[in-house]
């Protein structure tokens, strides 16, 4: 049964507003707020678990599990509710995953402290067509942030990332006998195209790079070799760049 | 000599405002406005012809040529003037240099139709990290667009992007003797680790990819392997793979 919504008080619809707002929220609840036709097509596309769906009238209802709410409002509503400026018509929410647990493995990027919620959401779009798998550092940017589930253009919904605390991570890689590679801007990093890529690499925060404790931990170092006068890459870009290389030599 | 402005009238502030704004206004005017304490040092570090300088008090005042002018404001009306949400004190207008002549050579990255400034800006950053000269298609967005400029992190000031349309594009190839090379997602596309990157590289607009005008005119065309399940890479992010692969074989 479709329901009809009319009000901007009505409390799902200020509960939609909460999880796109406020990353307390989230995890108190247990669920985030996504706002996009094509990311609501990937969601169910890859069977996530999707507790809501709120749509303008015109936008077409998907195919959708029988214990989905599904709510229809009025353009002015759903403008309302959405983080967009021209919102496409269709809202969700989702239960947020139970996190499986920590596995480190050569080839698996580990993102330390990275801010920006656009960045981590381009970078595991690129670790997935890539192949890639991704560990995030506790100081990382949510990935139930909006902005991040938006970057990712539904790779969120097939992927699954595993937060862990950094002595987690250093722990985990040293039983499973992976060597940590740091990407860092030091003199002795080696150049990453000579440089065997055989661990897990570690990238850091966009201003300050990788971290003390990752970079004591780090068996070695490797950078991107560039142009003197520039001092660094954007984040997602340098990450592109590592991700590039870790699917480059690996066979089809 | 330093001059005080305390009105959000003041003519110099309604100008600059204007050239945050106005694609069509920075045309007219042959001026563009920037934002940042950091990205003013790279201007002037690079001697970019700097015209005004507006400052908030307690920002230290660069070492400028005489005649550029200099205003300090208030912090309000600083932010009445700054495009971003938090302005760090130092605005300034730029004279829009003039265009080189096009140039096509081996390892030139050329963009189509790139839409979003901060894409834009993130790969003359990255192209400049990498040595890569960078020409636009016309219908690209603003080189002097405040998002493209801060994107670009310093970048713009130290090199020269061209601007040209498709045909004068294809036609300057084609008199050079050099290939032009499609990043597309077509069946036909090689694999750009085994294809010979000894032309320029096209990359398309961010939804519909390279436009016919280019795909037809291309003597090859070459792809990013990636998972099956994806359907592209963020356009900044092909662009740095891309970028990197021009990068990767060329000796130091």
């Amino acid at each position: 049964m479709i329901e009809t919504v009319t009000s901007r008080h009505n409390p799902l619809l200020v509960h939609v507003r909460k999880l796109f707002s406020s990353r307390a929220y989230r995890q108190a609840k247990g669920e985030f707020a996504a706002d996009g036709v094509k990311l609501l097509r990937e969601a169910i596309c890859w069977k996530f678990p999707i507790t809501a769906v709120i749509l303008t009238d015109g936008v077409e209802l998907p195919d959708l599990a029988d214990d989905v709410r599904v709510v229809r409002v009025p353009s002015d509503v759903m403008q309302s509710v959405s983080p967009m400026e021209a919102p496409q018509g269709a809202l969700f929410t989702c239960r947020i995953p139970e996190q499986e647990p920590l596995r480190i493995t050569r080839g698996t990027l580990i993102l330390d402290e990275l801010q920006d919620p656009g960045n981590l959401g381009t970078i595991l779009r690129t670790a997935d067509a890539m192949q890639v798998p991704v560990v995030l550092s506790e100081g990382c940017a949510d990935l139930w942030n909006q902005k991040t589930v938006r970057a990712t253009m539904g790779a969120l919904f097939r992927t699954r990332t595993v937060r862990a605390s950094r002595e987690e991570i250093i722990c985990e890689a040293r039983s499973a006998g992976i060597p940590l590679i740091a990407a860092a801007l030091t003199p002795r990093a080696e150049d990453i195209r000579s440089a065997p890529l055989d661990g897990a690499v570690i990238i850091g925060n966009e201003g300050r790079g990788i971290c003390e404790t990752f970079l004591r931990a780090a068996d070695r170092e490797i950078i991107i070799p560039m142009n003197e006068r520039c001092e660094s890459l954007n984040a997602a870009v340098a990450a592109s760049i590592i991700l590039w290389e870790l699917r480059r030599d690996r066979p089809e």
